[in-house]
C-alpha cells in the first residue's frame, strides 16, 4: 500500500520551512569558485587549534570516564561556574539554578519557545531579526508580529503601539526577542538608554524579554565601548529577562556549547525541555570549552577576533564605497558579523540570487529575516568567514551583479532600511 | 514587581515533569557509597580511549576549519555514507535522502514527535516502554496507550484490538513505538515472525511504527544470533517504519551522536525539526564517530562489547539467585543493558528507594515506563556500568533492603510482569 504521509504529519510540521540561511549552504556546495557572504561562519583560521590539540590529549589522556559519558541536563558543573563569572563579567549576577547549558543557542531558543508559547501566542521581535529565532518560534506555531528598528534600535513608541493594539485585539503578547548586540542581521547595537526603558516597558506592559545575545564579546574597538554591549539582564531585578548566550562564535561553532540564564522557575522548565530535547549537551565539547576557559585560551582570542573582524568590516565597507558609491546604503557594523545593505526601492534581493551566483557571489536576501514580508531590496552580508582578499573580491562580483539589474542603480538607496546611514 | 513565571509557561510546560531515571542521578551525586544500577550507562573502562586520542590528534592536527565549523543539518557527509553501509548490513537498504544525524536519539524521539503528533493524538506503546521516550512524546501532549508485552514482545491480539478500540472513540493513532532489541527496560526480544506480523498489522491499520534500536549490536553470542536482530525497517517496503539508531551504547554516549532513517517525505520534515532545534550535530563529535568507523575501531569493539555486558549480565544474575531466590522473577537479558526485576505483589519498589538508599544502592522503580500507572512491583537494574564485584555488592546491598520490607518476601514473586521467567 502507497503512503501518503502527508496524513501523518503534526499542524507544526505541515507549516515547517528550510531556513533561507541553509538553503544558501546548498548553492555553495553545488558551485566550486563562489565567494560566500551568505551563513555567519567564524573564521576557522582564527580557531585555537594547537591549545585545542592540547586539551583533547589531556582530556582523553586521562581516561577520566565522565569525558565521555552521560551527564547532567543542566550542564557540565564546572562549566557552570566558568558561565557564572563569564555573567558575572558581563554584569549579571547568576545562582547555578538560573543556568542551563544548551546544545548552540539554537537549542535554547527552541526550548524557550517550547515552554513559553502556545499556538498562536503572540511574539514581538525586531524588524529585521534573526532568522533562526524566526524558524524555532513558527514550528511552535507563534504568530510574530515586528517592530521597526531606529539607529540605536527598537523603536520603543511602535513597540508599545503594536503591543496594545494586540492586547486590544485579545492577543496573548508572551515576550520581545531582541538581539541587543551588533543584531544579527543589521549589525545595530541597542543604546543604553534605550535598553533600560526596554526593561521598564516589559516591567509596565508584563511581558518577558527573550535577550539573545551572542556577539557581545566582539565589539569593534575603534567603535565601540565594552560598557555600550551591557546587557538588559544586567539590570533585571525581577526575573524579566530569559538570556542566551554561546561561544560559538568565540571558540567554535562546532562544539556546539551556549548557554541561558532565567528566573528559577522557567530555568528548571527549560532543563526539563532539554532532558526531553536531548538529555545532555555533548560530554566532551563541554569540557573542551571549559578548558579553553580555564587555560585562558578563550581570554587571549577575544581582543584577537575583535581586531580581526573589525579588520574584515573594513575591508567590505571600502570595498563597498568603492565599487557601489551611493547606490546602496548600511549602518556602520560596530562588532559582530554582519553588515545590512540597502539596495535602490526597486531591486529584489531574493530574485537576484541565482545572477549572483552566476557571477560568483553568495548573500542571505533581506526579506527572510522580516516577519511582515517587507525587505525586498534588502541583504545581508557576512564579512566574518571570507579573506580580506575574498572580500574584495567578492564585493566586486555583487557590484557587477547589482550593475546589471534592471532597476537603475543611479537612484539613490531607499531609507527604508533601519538606521541607514 | 513580583513576577508570577506560571502565566508564561505554554500548555506543553505546565504538564512537564523531570525524568524518573534523571532524578536518580541526583541521588547518586548525593550521595558517596552508592552502587548505582539507576542509569543504563555504558561501562567507561570500555571506551577506546587511545584510539580515540589519536583521532583527535589527527582531527585538531589537520587545521580543517569543518572539524570546528558549522556544518549541513542531515550530517557530515562521511558520516551518512558509513551509516549508510551499517545499515545495509542490518539488512536496511537507504538512500542519504532517508537519513538524518541526530544530537543522540532522545533528539530523534523528540523530532518524531514534533513533526507527528498533534495534541491528543495517539500512540500506542509496550507495557513498559522506555521512559525518555515517553517524555518526548508527552511533551508534545500526545496521549501513550499501553499494550502488553509476552516473552516474545507485544501482544499482537492486545495491540490490535487497542487500536480498534481506540479509533471507534474516535481518536487518531499516529504511530506504535517499540524497541525491539534488548528492550528497555525489560531486556526483551521482539521474535522475528512477530516483526513480520507487525509490520503486516502497520500497514494494514495505516499506522506508522516508530522502532528505536540502540542495543542491537549488544546480543549476547551464548543466546542470542544476530539473525534474531533484524529490524522491521529491514523489511518495509512501503515506507511504514521511521528507524533510530545511535552510537552512545557502542562508542560513548558524550559524543551524541544517533541517526534515524525514515520515508524520504518524512525525513525532510525531521531535517526541518532538527534545523531549528539545533541547526547541526556537533561537527568533531560527528567526525570523531567517523573516524572510529573508518579505522575500525568501532568494529573491534562490539565483540569485546558482547562479552563484556554478556559477562555482566551472568554476574547479577546469579547474584540475584544467590541472594533472593525465587522471591524475584526476571526475563533473562539477552542482550543490552537491563534487568528487569519483579519483586512479591505487595512490594512497593518507588517507595522503597529512600532505604536502597540507605543501604547504599539505587535503581529506576519501574512504574516510571509504564505509561498506565502500573508496575509498582518492578524495578529495572542497570548492569552495563558497575564492575562485577560493585554489581555483587549491590545486589547484596538490594538482597538487604527487600527482606527488611514489610510484605513477605516468601511470598512467591507476582507474575505480573512480561516475559517472567
Amino acid at each position: 500500500m502507497t503512503i501518503n504521509h502527508d496524513q501523518f504529519l503534526s499542524t507544526a510540521a505541515a507549516g515547517m520551512k528550510e531556513s533561507a540561511i541553509r538553503r544558501m549552504g546548498a548553492f555553495i556546495a553545488a558551485s566550486r569558485d563562489i565567494i560566500s557572504f551568505a551563513p555567519g561562519y567564524p573564521a576557522p583560521d582564527t580557531f585555537p587549534w594547537d591549545e585545542l590539540s592540547a586539551i583533547a590529549a589531556e582530556l582523553l589522556g586521562s581516561r577520566e570516564g565522565g569525558v565521555l559519558q552521560y551527564g547532567p541536563t543542566r550542564g557540565y558543573r564546572p562549566l557552570l561556574d566558568t558561565i557564572k563569572a563569564i555573567m558575572e563579567h558581563r554584569g549579571i549576577a547568576t545562582k547555578l539554578e538560573d543556568l542551563l547549558v544548551t546544545t548552540g543557542s539554537q537549542q535554547g531558543l527552541d526550548i524557550v519557545a517550547r515552554v513559553l508559547l502556545d499556538p498562536g501566542d503572540v511574539i514581538l521581535v525586531e524588524l529585521p531579526t534573526y532568522v533562526g529565532a524566526i524558524s524555532a518560534f513558527r514550528n511552535f506555531q507563534a504568530s510574530l508580529v515586528g517592530v521597526p528598528q531606529e539607529a540605536d534600535g527598537i523603536d520603543l513608541e511602535a513597540l508599545d503601539q503594536t503591543c496594545e493594539r494586540l492586547r486590544r485585539e485579545g492577543r496573548r503578547v508572551k515576550f520581545l526577542y531582541v538581539v541587543p548586540n551588533f543584531q544579527n542581521p543589521t549589525g545595530l547595537l541597542i543604546g543604553l538608554d534605550k535598553r533600560q526603558r526596554l526593561l521598564e516597558w516589559a516591567e509596565r506592559r508584563d511581558v518577558l524579554i527573550v535577550e539573545d545575545d551572542p556577539y557581545r564579546d566582539l565589539y569593534f574597538e575603534d567603535s565601540t565601548t565594552e560598557a555600550e554591549v551591557r546587557p538588559i539582564k544586567a539590570d533585571d531585578r525581577n526575573g524579566r529577562v530569559v538570556y542566551l548566550s554561546s561561544f560559538s562564535k568565540t571558540l567554535a561553532p562546532g562544539f556546539r556549547v551556549a548557554w541561558l540564564a532565567a528566573p528559577p522557575a522557567l530555568a528548571a522548565k527549560f532543563e526539563m525541555a532539554k532532558q526531553a530535547g536531548d538529555l545532555l549537551t555533548g560530554s566532551l565539547d563541554q569540557r573542551f570549552v571549559h578548558e579553553s576557559c580555564r587555560r585562558g585560551v578563550l581570554d587571549r582570542q577575544l581582543p584577537l577576533l575583535r581586531a580581526h573582524y573589525a579588520h574584515k568590516r573594513d575591508v567590505m565597507e571600502q570595498a563597498l564605497r568603492r565599487e557601489l558609491g551611493t547606490s546602496v546604503t548600511w549602518p556602520k557594523p560596530k562588532g559582530g558579523f554582519f553588515l545590512w545593505l540597502t539596495l535602490a526601492a526597486g531591486l529584489d534581493a531574493d530574485a537576484m540570487i541565482p545572477r549572483a551566483v552566476e557571477r560568483g557571489v553568495i548573500y542571505v536576501a533581506g526579506e527572510a529575516f522580516y516577519v511582515n514580508g517587507e525587505g525586498h531590496n534588502t541583504l545581508r552580508l557576512s564579512f566574518s568567514a571570507p579573506s580580506p582578499e575574498r572580500i574584495e573580491a567578492g564585493v566586486a562580483r555583487l557590484a557587477l551583479t547589482l550593475r546589471a539589474e534592471p532597476a537603475a542603480l543611479a537612484t539613490a538607496a531607499a531609507a527604508a532600511g533601519p538606521g541607514a546611514s
